[in-house]
């Protein structure tokens, strides 16, 4: 670890509001936007400023408090319909993380309590969020790394580390446990087409922190699985439904499945608060499809031949029967299904 | 079809010699190369210049003829010895495609019969083969394409087509008769990281012909079959072992993987020139791995954090197991296997 520094911190508040790690620009680039306004704040999740389902729901939080601040300076009488208004388009920048739908009602709960003077309480509940979260990953971390022996090799997909949540990191919490306690032999990373968090950012955020990482094709991940030069998929969720079902970036089934025919272990690391006690199983999901130019370009060329379309969904579903382990900050979830999901305790997301 | 033309032709034998379309410039620049030389059509081959396991044997066969051409002219009376070096150079330029070392040998026994003027019989041999792997293209084209229903989605990876080949192609010869015969519904490419074959050959090759193409990553294969979406995966092979293990592009093994998941079709499209039947299983091959940069850059430009190594394989070797349809210019292997394998006749590849 980067002695100087905790994890690279992609949402923080300051006293001139919200400050953003522009997740676009990385790796060329680490470069800061400030916000005060909750409809910028909303764009920004759309535009991927920031991404990561826990990291978009701590954004949204925040955004809630820049709404308050400005509709009740703007409007001290009416203040609470602007910021109504506000969440509903925060709630409507991203359709798949239920953890922006997650702290907004949380948000809003705290807002129905605050008076007319709401901006310090909402404040102190979005840090509450972002603290919870963080506590949340350090303690996903401890207890998925116990799963893991020394001497172990793990592919991890996309980004689920301190860029896409409050910090430290969900996936990445528990590979950067593993490492610190010496059992992790090699970091494998797929690069994760067609937005590249594999490539862009878990290599950039690892690399920081010190510990190696080997970059895939996302194509060769079931010929590392066929030579056993690896033990673990381990990924994050942008959300779980009731049954277990985990709906996470594209090729995370793909991944599943490689690991179900290979006997590889796969562990799903995500807070309660991913968790979407409402929708019963994954086919629920409206999965969020992108430009298809995410595909037919790559870093802003066009790599396509003239004439080709793409289908370009970003998000897939994984049945819980392919999930080994489901890690969240109560604990280890082993063959996760509904049953078990039920006898989880409701969010806390509380520091302790 | 393009009226106007035939499939396009990838390698071309001319009055000035040697003539490769440069595959690396595609899709942006159709710009071909000239070679009058066996050594820098070795280098071309290395370099991928021209790719595609037939076009690659097609190439060097052509290299021989340009290998005897030079040495009878600069040394009448020791000229075998030169042309024999520049034979292990070519066979050298790339370790995978067995059509490779196939095309030479061809050309190497009709060198040990060509007597002291050999270029006009090793001419005639190199377009026989050449010819020949047309002609296979077309047979294959129409069995493959009589196993699929109409109304059917296909997807096809990497680019096993005319510019693979010597014309018409193996896998996209087959999606190109069942398009011809409206049979097709949808043909979707996954893009074929690192090299993006999908993206920049086969979107450019069936675009050229009037068949729309859907580009997807990769990554999206599994979700393409879960929500089914496709019935079949046509692939072409760099080598097919003596027991029908599939040697082919980085990828193809994960498909083969997610296509009996899902119950979808998996067909191999390779002419008998593909078949090593010294190699018992795909096990024994050594698969080659490209330089770290594929991954890494893109267009030159880098595209992973800084300090991120990469591990590049190309190629990957799926299990005859999972191959529903092995399909060559001697008709459909269903279910292949070493017997079933052992019973094909030995390639002629001589056009009817």
């Amino acid at each position: 670890m980067n002695d100087q520094n905790a994890p690279v911190s992609a949402v923080r508040w300051t006293d001139a509001g919200l400050c953003l790690l522009d997740q676009r620009r990385l790796p060329e680039e680490e470069s800061y936007l400030q916000f005060d306004d909750a409809g910028a704040v909303a764009a920004a999740i759309r535009d991927m400023v920031v991404r990561g389902a826990p990291a978009i729901g701590i954004t949204a939080a925040y955004g809630v408090v820049l709404a308050a601040r400005r509709h009740v300076m703007e409007s001290p009488q009416e203040w609470q319909t602007g910021v109504l208004q506000d969440i509903q388009v925060l709630a409507a920048a991203r359709p798949t993380a239920v953890n922006l739908v997650w702290a907004l009602q949380r948000m809003q709960r705290c807002l129905a309590t605050a008076g007319d003077r709401p901006a310090a309480a909402l404040l102190e509940e979005a840090r509450r969020i972002h603290a919870g979260d963080i506590a949340a990953n350090r303690r996903m971390g401890e207890a998925g790394a116990a799963l893991i022996s020394k001497g172990s090799a793990v592919l991890t997909h996309c980004n689920a580390g301190a860029l896409a949540t409050g910090g430290y990191g969900t996936a990445l919490g528990v590979i950067r446990s593993a490492w610190v306690a010496g059992k992790i032999r090699q970091v494998y990373a797929g690069e994760t087409r067609p937005w590249l968090q594999g490539a862009r950012l878990t290599a950039w955020e690892l690399q920081r922190d010190g510990i190696p990482v080997t970059l895939i094709s996302d194509s060769a991940a079931s010929l590392l699985m066929q030579q056993e030069r690896v033990q673990w998929v381990i990924v994050g969720a942008d959300r779980v439904a009731a049954n277990g079902d985990v709906i996470n970036k594209i090729g995370t089934y793909q991944l599943a499945v490689a690991c179900r025919y290979h006997g590889v272990r796969m562990m799903v690391v995500a807070p309660l608060s991913t968790l979407d006690r409402e929708m019963p199983n994954g086919q629920q999901v409206t999965l969020e499809e992108r430009s298809p130019d995410e595909v037919l370009q790559l870093a802003g060329r066009r790599i396509a031949a003239p004439g080709a379309t793409a289908w370009n969904p970003v998000f897939d579903v994984t049945p819980a029967g392919l999930v080994d382990y489901l890690v969240t900050e109560a604990g280890v979830v082993a063959a996760p299904d509904g049953e078990k999901l039920a006898a989880l305790p409701v969010s806390q997301s509380d520091p302790q």
